[in-house]
C-alpha cells in the first residue's frame, strides 16, 4: 500500500494522473511545491510522487528533469492524460452573457483564445494557475468564470458551463511516478536514462544512439538540456522501449557506459496509453 | 537598412538582444505578440524579427519553434544574452526595509528565491511578465518593488536597488533573428534544420545523425517536439556547425533528405558568443 503524493492542489490534472497510477494506494497527498514533493520521496515521508514531465504543447517540464538529475529516484510508472479546458462558474450562472470577467493561467487563456473571442464578452484576468483561478471564482460574484479542469468544480461548489473549450485538441501531458525502486518487467516496458557525452566531439550523440539502433531498440523520446556550465554543452534524457533486465538492453547500456562521461538509469516501467476522458 | 521588430515591450532582454544584431538597423519596433511579430516579417511590414528560442533554465521556447515550423522564414543571426535580475523601485526608496510588496513574473520570482527570503520582508505578488511588474511598480507607491531587467529602469523612471539578485548564475537566453533570406558564409557559421523521420522505426534519428557524424559535422543542439498527431511521433530541431554552401554540409543534407519524411532548412548564420553585461 503506497502513500502517493502529487503536485496539487486538489482538482488538478496531476491529481487525475495520480488516480490512474496502477499500484495499490493507501492515501493521496497533495503537495503545492514540486521540489518538496520529490524530496518527500527521497526522505521516505511518502512512497510515490506523481509529477508532470512533458506536455505536447509546452514541451518538457524542465523543473522535473532537473529534479530527476539531482536526486537518486526511479521512475516506476507513467500516465498520459489528455488536457481539456472547461469554463467554470457559480451554480446560478446559466447564460454566458451574464459573465463580465474570466480568469485563468496565461497558458490556458492562450489555449482557449478562439472560444474567448467568439463566446465571451468579458474582461480577461490572469492567475498563477488554473487552480488559483478556480479558487478566485469560488469567492467572487456570479459574473466571474474560470477556465480550468472540470474535475475541480466539485471541490469548489462550481458548475461546468462548457467543456472542451480549447482551440487545439492535441494537448496531452505525460506524468511519471517516482519512487525509490523501479518496476519489474511486464513485457511492455520502457526505460529512461540520462547521459552526458564525454566531450563535445562531432558524433557524440550519434555514437550513443548507435548502441540502441544496432540492437533494434526503439527510442520513444530524446530531450536535450543545457548542462548549465557553458552553452553548447548538453545532457540527454533518452527513453526507449524495453526493460533494463532484458539482455539486449543490458548490452546497449553497458556499451553506452563505456563512451559517455556519465550515465544515470532512471528506471524501467510499464508503458502507458493515453487515458480516455 | 533594416526595420527590426522584437518581442517587446521596451526594456526587455529581447530588446537588448535586438540591439546586438550585427546588421545595419534603421529602426527598432517593439511588438507585444510574438505571432504578430513573426507574421510581420512574412508580410514584409518589417525586415527582421528578434525572438527568444532557448533559455538555459526553462528550455526551448516552444512557441518560437512552432512558428519556425509554420512559416517559411530563415534564421539570419543569433544572439546569446546572460539573464540577470535586478530589484527596481521608485527613486525615493533607499532601504530594502522600506519595501512592503515585491512583484514579478513567477519564473523570475523562482530564480530569485534566496534573495527574497534573505533580504525582503515583503508580500510577494505575481505579474504576467517582468515588464508588466515594472509598469505596476512605476504606478504604485514607494513601498513596492519589481524584479526585472535593469535595462527597463530608465523607461519607467525607476531606480535599481540591487543588481544580480538571481540564485543561479548560469542563466542565458539564445535569441534568433528571422528574415526572408538567410546569411552568406562567414567561415564561423551554424545551420539549423527541422526534420521528421519517415516512420517510427528503431534508429530513425540515428540514421539522420549518422550523415553528420560521418562527415565530422559537429551538432550544437538537438531538440525534439511532439508532432502533435500522436504521442511518440516527434520532429527534430537540429543545429550544427557549418554553412549550407559548404560541400560536406550539402552532401549531408541531401542524404538526410533521402531518408526523412520531410526536412526544412531554417538557414545558415554566423555563430554567436555569449554577450558580456
Amino acid at each position: 500500500m503506497s502513500r502517493v503524493g502529487y503536485l496539487g492542489p486538489k482538482g488538478t490534472f496531476t491529481e487525475m494522473a495520480a488516480e490512474e497510477y496502477r499500484g495499490t494506494v493507501a492515501e493521496y497527498i497533495p503537495y503545492c511545491d514540486i521540489k518538496v514533493l520529490v524530496k518527500a520521496v527521497v526522505d521516505e515521508k511518502i512512497d510515490r510522487a506523481v509529477v508532470p514531465i512533458e506536455n505536447s504543447l509546452q514541451g518538457a517540464v524542465t523543473l522535473t528533469l532537473d529534479l530527476l538529475l539531482k536526486y537518486d529516484l526511479k521512475i516506476v510508472d507513467e500516465v498520459i492524460i489528455p488536457i481539456t479546458h472547461s469554463l467554470l462558474a457559480a451554480d446560478v450562472v446559466t447564460d454566458l452573457d451574464d459573465l463580465d470577467h474570466v480568469v485563468s493561467h496565461p497558458q490556458a487563456l492562450a489555449q482557449c483564445r478562439a472560444f474567448i473571442d467568439e463566446h465571451l464578452n468579458c474582461n480577461v484576468h490572469t492567475a498563477d494557475s488554473t487552480a488559483d483561478a478556480i479558487k478566485r471564482v469560488a469567492k467572487a460574484g456570479p459574473n466571474w468564470a474560470a477556465i480550468g479542469n472540470y474535475h475541480a468544480a466539485d471541490y469548489y461548489d462550481l458548475s461546468v458551463l462548457r467543456n472542451d473549450i480549447q482551440d487545439n485538441e492535441e494537448n496531452w501531458t505525460r506524468f511519471v511516478v517516482l519512487a525509490k525502486e523501479d518496476s519489474p518487467q511486464t513485457g511492455d516496458d520502457k526505460t529512461s536514462i540520462i547521459c552526458s557525452p564525454r566531450d563535445d566531439h562531432p558524433g557524440a550523440l550519434y555514437e550513443i544512439l548507435k548502441e540502441f539502433a544496432q540492437r533494434e531498440i526503439n527510442l520513444t523520446r530524446i530531450e536535450s538540456r543545457p548542462a548549465r556550465k557553458m552553452i553548447g554543452d548538453y545532457i540527454f534524457f533518452i527513453d526507449f522501449e524495453g526493460h533494463r533486465s532484458e539482455e539486449n538492453i543490458q548490452l546497449a547500456l553497458s556499451n553506452v557506459e563505456e563512451i559517455v562521461a556519465w550515465i544515470k538509469l532512471l528506471g524501467s516501467y510499464p508503458q502507458a496509453e493515453i487515458q480516455a476522458d
